[in-house]
C-alpha cells in the first residue's frame, strides 16, 4: 500500500502500450499532476504539445490482458487558477441549418473563454468574454481522458475514446468515483489527463473549463474479472460507458455491458435483469463532440441484490 | 377558467386535425382519463383498439398556426391498481451480437410482466414474473404520449413522436410541469394518453409500467411565440425536447431548440447563451425503442437571466 | 384491361387513405400528368400548392391488406422545357464545419437553377446560373415520390418516405421497372408525382431537375403476398428499399427485405440466400436530404434460381 | 522507374510509423504477395496471426505530411485456388428483430463457405456449403484493406478505416485504379493487404471470398497536395472515400470531400460544382461491417472541365 508521488517529464497523446513510467502494485496509491487539454502546467507553462496530453503510464504489477484495473479516484483538484474554454456550440451538435448562425469569430481568429477558477471558494468565474450578469458556476472537478492502452496494439488518439477509455468526457468521472477498465496489455497501463474544473454534459462547445490538476488515485487488479467496456460505480449508483458513433450505438454499448454486469456478476436471471432495467435504468450523455460519443448507462444501488 | 370534466367515448391512435371532442377556453382545466397503451381502462375493460389510443383532441380557443400551446400538468394519477410491461429489453436498444441472448419468450408466446401498482403506498410490486428477492418500486406517474395535431394535413401515429410531440416516453413529463407544443392547426388540438405509473430512462423494454389514469391539466396560449419543438419547465429547468433518429439528431434538435430559446426569449447573446451551455447544460433520453427517438435539453433556472 | 386516361383536378401532399379519384381493375392501364414538386403544371401554371403535390389516389379493385400492389411504370416523359433545381449542396450532406462554406445565397434570397429539357434531344441544359463551359445533362426521367396510403390511419407527407414508399428520389424509378408496395388500405390508393428530368444519387442538392411529367403506368395485385418494403425489378435485377435514418436502418430494411424475399420467395435456404448476397449484393443510394433516407438493396436477376 | 520485388516476412495488424521493410522512389514499381485476412499465404501455411495482416510499410522517398501518396494498382492477382468466406449476414447490416432468424451455427461451431478460384476461368466456385444449383461467381479481385501510417502517431487496427485509408472493402479498388492517399509521415509508410477474389458491396457477410494474392503496385508522391480523405480515380470516374459511422457520416465525409476536390483543385466555383453533383453524383456503399463504415463518392470524368 505504498504512496507515490510522481512528477510527470513527458506525455502522450495516445493511449499505447508504451514503456510505464512507474511500476505500482495493487492498492498502491499515486499522487501526480496532470496538464491542461493543451499541454500547459501549474505553472501555466507548456509543458508539452497540445491534444489531451495523458500523464503515464502507470504498470501495475499482476494486471494481465482477460483481468480488470480498478481505479479509485481519491482527490482531483485543479491547481491553479486559470481555466479556459470555447465560446461556441460544436458545430455537429446544432441542427445543420443552425451552423451559419454560431457565433463564429472572425476569419483567422480563436476565440477562448477566460475562467478564475477558485477552489476555495468553490467556484468558477467567466473573465473574458464579459456577459451580462457575469456567470459564476460552481466547480466539479472531473477527469476528460483517462483509460489504458487498447487491445491489439493499437495507439488510439486521446481525442477519441473505446473500450480502453480515453476522451470520454464523462461528468461522473469526480473524487469518490472507482472506475473499472479492461486490460489489454500485461500491467493494464493506465493513463490520465484532461482535467476539467467543471463541464456541461456532452462537452457539447468542444470543452469543458480546461484546466491543469493534481490528481490523487488508488489501484487494484481483479484477476480473472473480463469486462468490455469502462464501468464504474459511486455511492449511489453502477454505471457502464459505450464508446462509439452514433450515440445510439453507444447507447447499444453501454446497457448490454449494464445487462451482462447484472446477469453475470450479480446472478440475476435475465428476465429479472431486464425487467429493472426497463423501469429502472437512467443514462447520461458524455462526450458528444469528438470521433466517438460516449453514452453512460446507469443503476441504482438500492436495486441491487443484497450481496 | 372553467373546469371541465369530460370522460372520452372515442380515441384515436394518430395525432391528427379530428374534429375536437370539446372546446376550452385559455386558463380552463381539464380533467379526464387516459386508457393504457393496450386501450384498457380504469375497470381493466378494453375501451378501444391498443397502439396508445389518445383522449382527446381539445380545441383551444384562440390558439391559431405559429403560436404555442401551454399544457400544464396538474395531476397523473394511476386509476387502478394493474400494471404491465415487458421483461426483455428491446433488440436496437442492445448490441446486435447480444439479441440473440436476451431472454426471447418460447415461439408464439408473448411475456409480459404485472405489476401491483398502489397509489397510497406509492410503490409498484413486481407480481409476475416471481424474481428472486421481489421488485417493488416507487410511482413516479408519468405521460408516455401526448402533443397536438402535427403540421401539414399529416396524421402520425402515436407509436412515433416529432415536433408535435408524441410518444416521447420522457419521465420528465409529471404532475407539476408545464409542456410547450408549437400550434400546428386552429386549436391545437391537444391529445393524451399511455400513462406509466413509472418507467426507466429510454423506454429500453418498450414499456413503462402501463396503466390507465386519471389525469387534470390547465391550458394556456402563448400568442406570436414561435417553438419549433416542444419545451418544458419544472421548479428547477426548462428544457427542450428533440425527436428523430439517431439519437445524434434528436440531440442537435434539442440543443438547436434550446440556443434559439435563451437567445431569442431570454436576451443572451449567443456567446453568452453558448457559453453558458458548454458547462451548464444537461441531457435526458427519452423514448430509444420507437422510429423516432427522443433527447431531452436541460438548463438549470438559476443560470437563467433574471427577470 | 382498360387504359385510363386521367386528368388530375386536386391534389395531396400528404399519402393518406382519401377518396378514390378513380377506381381501377387490376391490369388497367393509366395515362396521366404530374406537376412539379412546387405544383406547376406542363403550361407552367401553378395548378395547387408546393410540397410534392401528387396524383392520385387511384383505388385498384380487389386489393386488401396484405397483399401487394404492383405498379409497371409504362413511361414517364416532362412535358415541358423548363426544369429547375438547387445550386447548393443540402447542409446535411456536408461535413457539419463545411456548412459554412457552402455557396449560400445573400439572406432573404432563393437561389435556383433553371434548366432548358428537350426530350427528343434527350437532354438537360443548364440555363442558369452561367457555368464555364456550360452544363448539358442527359435526361434520366423518374418518378421522386410515389406510393400508397399508409398503415395505421396515418397520413405522411410526401416530403418524407416509409414502408408506403413516398418521397425516396430514388434514379432507379424510371419507365420499365415494376414496383411492388405492400397494401395497407382497401384499394391499396396509389399516389404518385414529383418527376424528375434527371437527379444525382440521393437528391443531395435536395432536388432533381425539377419537372411536370406526362405518366403511363399498369397496376396489378399480387393476393396474399405480404411484403414490408417496397420491392421492384427490372430487365437484370432485383432490388428493395428501406426508408429510415440513419442510413444505416435504411440499409437494415433493405438488406433484411432482400434476404426475406430470397428465403421466402425464391426458395433459397437462409445459408444459400445469405452466402450469395455476401458476394453478390450491390446498394443504391436514394434520398439522403429528407427526414427519412432511402438505401437500396439490388441483386442481380442472373443470381437467382431458375424458375 | 525501378521495379522491386518484395518478399514479406512479417507482417501489421495496426496502421502504423513502423520502420519501412523497403523504401522505393517515386515512379517506382513493387511486386509483392498478400496474405489472406487470416494471415494464410499462396501454399496454404499460416504466415501470420489473423486480422487482416499487412504487407509493408513501404517508405516512399520524399513523401512529407501535407504531400498526397499516388499509389496506382498494377495488378491483383489471386495466387492460389483456395478461398474462404462467410455464410451468414453480419448482425449488423439486418433489422434487430431479424438477428435471431440468420443461420446461426450450433453453439461453439464456425460456418465457413469454401471457394474455388480459378483465374484463368475467371471463377469463384462455391465448394462447400454445397446450396442447390451450384453458385458459380465472376472473379473481380480488389484489395480489402490498404493505406498509409495515420496521423498524430495512432497505430490503427486493420479491422477498420479512417482518413489514412485501411479496412475500407469498396469493390472499385481493383488493378487500374489509381488510389491518393494523404501522407501523415515521413515516407507516407504505405501498407497493403487483405485480397479478396470478389465480394458484394458492403461486405456485408463480413467477408468477401479471401484469398492470398500477387499485387503489382507503382508510387508517385504530389508534393504539397493536401487531401482529407483516401481519394481515387479509374477510366471513367472520380472519387472519394469517407470512412466513419453512421453511413451518414461517412456520406458526409466524401461528399465533402469531392466539393473540395472539384473546387480547389478542378477550379469550379462553388456554385457550378454543388449544381453538378446534385444531378450527376452517385455513390457506391464499402464495408458497413467494420467499426467505421465507408461511403464513396462517385463523378464521371465527363463532367469535368477539360484541362
Amino acid at each position: 500500500m505504498t504512496i507515490h508521488t510522481f512528477t510527470p517529464t513527458r506525455y502522450y497523446n495516445v493511449l499505447v502500450a508504451a514503456p510505464p513510467v512507474l511500476r505500482i502494485a495493487p492498492g498502491d496509491t499515486v499522487i501526480t499532476t496532470t496538464v491542461d487539454a493543451h499541454g500547459f502546467d501549474a505553472a501555466r507553462n507548456q509543458a508539452t504539445p497540445p491534444g489531451n496530453p495523458m500523464t503515464g503510464p502507470f504498470f501495475v504489477e499482476g494486471a494481465e490482458p482477460g483481468d480488470t484495473l480498478v481505479v479509485h479516484l481519491d482527490a482531483i483538484t485543479p491547481n491553479r487558477s486559470y481555466g479556459w474554454g470555447n465560446t461556441m456550440l460544436a458545430p455537429n451538435v446544432v441542427d445543420p441549418e443552425f451552423v451559419r448562425d454560431l457565433p463564429w469569430p472572425p476569419p483567422g481568429e480563436r476565440r477562448r473563454s477566460h475562467w478564475h477558477v477558485d477552489v476555495a471558494a468553490n467556484t468558477a468565474t467567466l473573465v473574458d468574454p464579459v456577459v451580462e450578469g457575469g456567470l459564476v458556476l460552481p466547480l466539479a472537478p472531473m477527469l476528460g481522458c483517462f483509460g489504458v492502452a487498447p487491445a491489439g496494439g493499437e495507439a488510439i488518439s486521446t481525442a477519441t475514446s473505446g473500450p480502453q477509455g480515453g476522451n470520454m468526457d464523462y461528468r461522473g468521472f469526480v473524487a469518490g468515483v472507482t472506475v473499472y477498465f479492461p486490460v489489454f496489455e500485461p500491467g493494464a497501463l493506465f493513463f490520465l489527463g484532461d482535467g476539467h474544473a467543471r463541464q456541461g454534459a456532452g462537452e457539447i462547445a468542444g470543452t469543458g473549463v480546461e484546466i491543469s490538476c493534481d490528481v490523487r488515485f488508488t489501484v487494484n487488479v481483479q484477476k480473472g474479472r473480463r469486462i468490455f467496456w469502462p464501468r464504474g460505480e459511486n455511492a449511489t449508483h453502477i454505471f457502464t460507458a459505450g464508446n462509439a458513433r452514433p450515440l445510439d450505438q453507444a447507447l447499444q454499448h453501454a446497457t448490454t455491458e449494464m445487462a451482462r454486469w447484472l446477469q453475470d456478476e450479480y446472478g440475476m436471471s435475465a428476465i429479472h435483469a431486464q425487467t429493472l432495467l426497463g423501469q429502472a435504468v437512467d443514462y447520461e450523455v458524455g462526450n458528444v463532440f469528438d470521433p466517438a460519443y460516449t453514452m453512460v448507462c446507469k443503476l441504482e444501488k438500492r436495486w441491487l441484490p443484497a450481496s
